[in-house]
């Protein structure tokens, strides 16, 4: 007889590249009844759930057609009631700007068991696989992670404090806002403050643009970017050192000397 | 005959439980031969290196006996030119608050190659673990992550601003300054404003204390919670759900239902 236990766990699918996801997401995974995925989980990673799991899209993304969160929650809850274990594989950390505590706080209350495995953020990952630290003694002593665009469509409000600080910046969802959000950093931080912008940043077709808060605008290659991409702005930019990453496979970098 | 090729990855080794690595830093780990590792890596990660290779503590933590960071970084050079491959292994993430972009500057310069992989950042993850999410949607929109104690012991400037902000804040390295911090968010704050300090967030043995920045000094368990604590300020704290996370395991809930 089939006893089923539901139950939800939260999964951080990591920036993109699917080595960027830890064991216990592995793990997980292998006990997965039924896969929730978003556009921003890599579906390779779908391999590591039994082949007798249903795998479900339920992505979201911007100007695309979405299905609506109360939806996702009740999939959810429903799934996990007559299938059990329902991972939920979002891209990047799932309580980074990824809604999940919504999602495990629905599941609760309808009395689903709900976990949480975290993953590597695009956030805290993306500007480090492009060569330029978060952080950098002597140059800075925090970062700060900010959605560009809030569900109204205005421009965050923390913005304006972010600008008056001597913070590295991190801007999720903001290429939309490049210009508004330009325009507020180059009165408190001038034109020659550095910024990048990356896309994929840990996939091989990544593209990343440094550029200042002056020059930006008129960067022959900027509309060579398309979301999703982060922004980076602060000093620390300056600190970028060459990495190959994407290629270190490929190149057997990580063969072992005998 | 052996020919040594010379390099460096700076791998994050994520929060403290061994399955929060990445499958990329384990394949690292497989090809390293010699792993510096520092006191806030778990030292079960160095299963994952042969046995053949070098494992060598070259740990730093506030008030303990330390090597200097050149030591370091001459052994890391040292290392690659008569032995190959060094996996540098650091708590979290190498490049949050964790000198990583310094080893790496250096190796170059020395003319080794120098990766990086990144890891799941405390943070990032710790309050989640604790059932507290970093954002959520109509709560706040970003979250600044800031280092409490500068190289010369004064408290980092950026608090100032945080605390105007409607960020969470995440502060790292704080709890030996937790009464000037506190005395710094109540002005701008106030005093029902909700806090969390969280020790060992991934760990069988983690500690979490939520209070008020009016209550916390006089938390009858203050005195319970050690370093390395983190600690956060903001309203998500109120959205605490009760999560079971280091049991899993054993509970077998990673189990599949059959």
């Amino acid at each position: 007889m089939n006893h089923i236990q539901p139950k939800l766990t939260l999964v951080g699918a990591g920036p993109g590249d699917p080595d960027l996801i830890t064991l216990k997401a592995v793990k997980t995974l292998h006990s997965a009844d039924v896969v929730l995925y978003d556009a921003l989980a890599n579906t390779a990673l779908l391999d590591h759930a039994p082949s007798s799991a249903l795998k479900i899209y339920v992505g979201k993304r911007a100007g695309q057609h979405s299905q609506q969160q109360q939806e996702i929650n009740k999939m959810i809850v429903g799934y996990a009631k007559t299938m059990g274990h329902v991972v939920r594989l979002k891209g990047g950390d799932p309580y980074v700007f990824g809604r999940g505590h919504e999602e495990l706080e629905y599941a609760q209350q309808q009395g689903i068991p709900a976990f949480y495995v975290p993953g590597i953020s695009s956030a805290t990952s993306v500007a480090g696989l492009a060569g330029i630290p978060l952080t950098k003694r002597g140059i800075n002593e925090s970062f700060w992670v900010i959605t560009g665009t809030l569900k109204d469509g205005s421009l965050a409000k923390d913005l304006h404090l972010a600008a008056q600080s001597s913070a590295t910046i991190v801007i999720l969802m903001g290429l939309k806002k490049l210009d508004q959000i330009v325009h507020l950093f180059l009165g408190q931080r001038g034109k020659e403050e550095p910024l990048a912008i990356i896309q994929n940043g840990s996939l091989d077709h990544s593209n990343c643009l440094i550029s200042t808060l002056g020059g930006i605008m008129d960067a022959p290659t900027l509309n060579e970017i398309a979301a999703p991409a982060i922004i980076v702005i602060g000093k620390v930019v300056n600190e970028k050192r060459e990495m190959v990453y994407s290629k270190l496979d490929e190149q057997g970098i990580f063969e072992r000397n005998v």
